[in-house]
């Protein structure tokens, strides 16, 4: 039943329906959270064993002799790089590892190119009259968090099927040097859960730059974090290399979500060019992150291989959880014409679009019957989304039941407020 | 027998037998390190039981039931926080906990200074035409490397037997509005291993400066790293309240030296207002650092009780190296008017002075016969000693009978440079 052919007397018919089964559900007390994307608790249990080792002196002691415990190493154990290279199919000495933290790395990328300027820049980025990022949008908010916390001017872009929307991105990136950067988060995309498809990638490296020192922040949260059957992305140092802009790239991942969001490892890599920048201001930052976290990693993640059993564990939990978001998005929002989401086949998020104005008042209805959403614009520069339509779904942490129960009242929250609106 | 009342024909005499020496040492192929802060392997053992405890699933919930596996609480589990107010008798409330690293916390404050500025700051320190530190010299090289790095100016300050010469400090401060900080290891200064009194802390808390936003960067990382007998420091905090000047401090410590360097657990702490600038940044830069690592630390250190006990056997390692190195110092240099030394009651460091305009060539007298000193020079702002005096000795990482015959060699090479100086 499509919402949008329907007379005014059956909207209205509806909307006392459903008001009706509101009121019943704001009296259950729920409280349940749909608002981030955390693991839930079994998925941690899945790497609790790498903690449950008795370690002796001797187990402090890398493969290569370093004693873990000690001060030094401040790129992270060679083991360590060769690992992260294996996943990411970059030359280790291209990587660096860092603390528990990618996002860490990346608000130190930024802050860095602000106080320094990154390889190639005429100057520190905070001495330029104004420094612009595209963000391509829905996105990441802690990554907008970054560029409003310093300052940066936050022009947004559409997300397509196949990522950021190329045409404006080339545009804008060709014509104006004081955009310096922007942010992608190319597997599984937060929030919407699509892969950048090969020629997507391409583009990123091939396109012309008006800024000298124009820099893409690489996020590839999710780039084993298969729930469905796998996409591919493409390795943009592969394709950068082939065109000689390797430099322009700032690639970040970490074991987050394939270990522990509080206590995992991260990484950057960059080109050569980059690390003479970075490192000589890395060094003067800390004398070396965890090492013996990176042993434990090690110890319970040999090679590709075995996060790869591990992340087939891990996409059981999320499938399960996703079936359950999109069965019910299926069932109850499929033909009423107020909505439309994304089938990720990975990651940690469902992305649904409501009928235009009507975001902040789901959100609202939910919050009265005590379920917890994302807050509505957080996927979008400033936190305003323009058409206030975008609920980014973060199904992982609830348990099944809680989702189900969750999903229940966002459909009927969001068929509430699209009556509401078309009853206007 | 005092080197500079000796007749030229004298000291040549020495100088022949103590180059016979020398030569001879050459010939063993020594490779001894005296140059860095590090624990001895030993040391390291003590905390090696807190890696050694199985940790299920239920082991990884703090006392406040936080999965400490999860994203979440950046400030630091309350229980880590109250753990460290205990220690340094500071209010939990001011104190946030980082991750394994003080000196990346320091890095970081004071690039949010220049990129922010601190609370009070007319703008961001880097609009600021020039920014500049105090640096009580010898000091901290890895300090040092924090100004030399972002660009700020760094003007040396003399350091005496209870801290930094305070005429001098309370001067320029008072005058210069464009002098925002100094840098402080208040209690066994690296490297002269002396503590600030009383008077000197009071000073400190209670000294007028044109700055509106300066800043002292109090690192008290050897806060309870006594060898023998225990000196007492002030809480500066406590003065500071007094008078309304708790805004000027940016404290910091860590248990690197208490538990491992590679995997303790950092913290600074600071008032009310000053959380009010630092915690929105903070919070942007990272969703939290590594709890697991605070809950293992926990358990092996419930309280500062217990800290005291491992203290003691860290103390009985590191008083069997000083006392090698006093000895040595006393037993060679006693007398000969060629060298000073401190004689601290705790730290990492003994600062030796050698005759004026030698400090270089003893550095590459021992180079040249296997023993690695810290570079001559670093103890100082920019490299560089402008008397060519100050050796740092860094007695803890070498075993006992290296660190004995490292110090024959060294003192060996004092004499030696001091008779070629002599004899010019």
């Amino acid at each position: 039943m499509n919402y949008l052919n329907l007379s005014k007397e059956q909207l209205k018919e509806l909307y006392e329906k459903y008001l009706a089964v509101y009121k019943s559900v704001q009296n259950e007390g729920l409280s349940l959270d749909l608002s981030r994307g955390k693991p839930t608790a079994e998925q941690l249990d899945l790497s609790t064993p790498m903690l449950g080792k008795s370690r002796s002196v001797s187990d402090c002691i890398s493969e290569g002799g370093v004693d873990c415990r000690n001060y030094g190493v401040p790129y992270g154990l060679p083991e360590m790089r060769a690992f992260f290279s294996e996943l990411t199919g970059i030359d280790a000495e291209n990587i660096v590892v860092g603390g528990n933290s990618s996002l860490n790395l990346m608000y130190d990328s930024v802050a860095r190119a602000m106080l320094y300027g990154v390889y190639g820049s005429p100057r520190p980025w905070c001495r330029e009259e104004k420094i612009k990022f595209l963000c391509p949008s829905p996105g990441y908010d802690r990554h907008f968090a970054i560029c409003e916390s310093l300052g940066i001017e936050m022009i947004p872009v559409a997300m397509k099927e196949d990522g950021p929307d190329m045409d404006a991105v080339e545009a804008i990136v060709g014509a104006d040097a004081s955009v310096k950067g922007i942010w992608c988060v190319p597997k599984y995309a937060n929030p919407t859960g699509i892969t950048y498809s090969d020629e997507v990638v391409r583009r990123f490296a091939t396109m012309k730059t008006a800024a000298p020192d124009f820099r893409i922040f690489w996020d590839n949260a999710y780039l084993v974090h298969d729930v469905y059957e796998a996409d591919s992305l493409l390795n943009i140092f592969d394709v950068a290399r082939e065109v000689g802009t390797e430099d322009r790239i700032f690639f970040f991942t970490s074991t987050s979500k394939i270990t522990f969001p509080g206590a995992g490892v991260a990484m950057m890599a960059m080109s050569k060019n980059n690390l003479s920048v970075v490192l000589p201001v890395w060094c003067v930052q800390t004398i070396g992150h965890d090492k013996l976290n990176q042993l434990r990693h090690l110890e319970f993640l040999p090679n590709a291989a075995a996060v790869g059993e591990l992340m087939k564990k891990h996409g059981a939990f999320l499938r399960r959880r996703f079936d359950i978001v999109l069965d019910t998005l299926e069932k109850e929002l499929g033909g009423t014409g107020i909505a439309e989401w994304t089938k990720p086949n990975g990651g940690y998020f469902v992305s649904l679009d409501v009928l235009p104005g009507t975001a902040k008042r789901v959100f609202a209805l939910c919050k009265d019957a005590g379920v917890t959403l994302t807050n509505v614009g957080a996927t979008f520069p400033y936190g305003k989304d323009p058409e206030d339509k975008n609920i980014r779904i973060a199904p992982s942490y609830p348990t099944e039941s809680e989702l189900a129960r969750a999903m229940d009242v966002l459909t009927l929250a969001v068929r509430l407020a699209a009556l509401e609106s078309l009853l206007k």
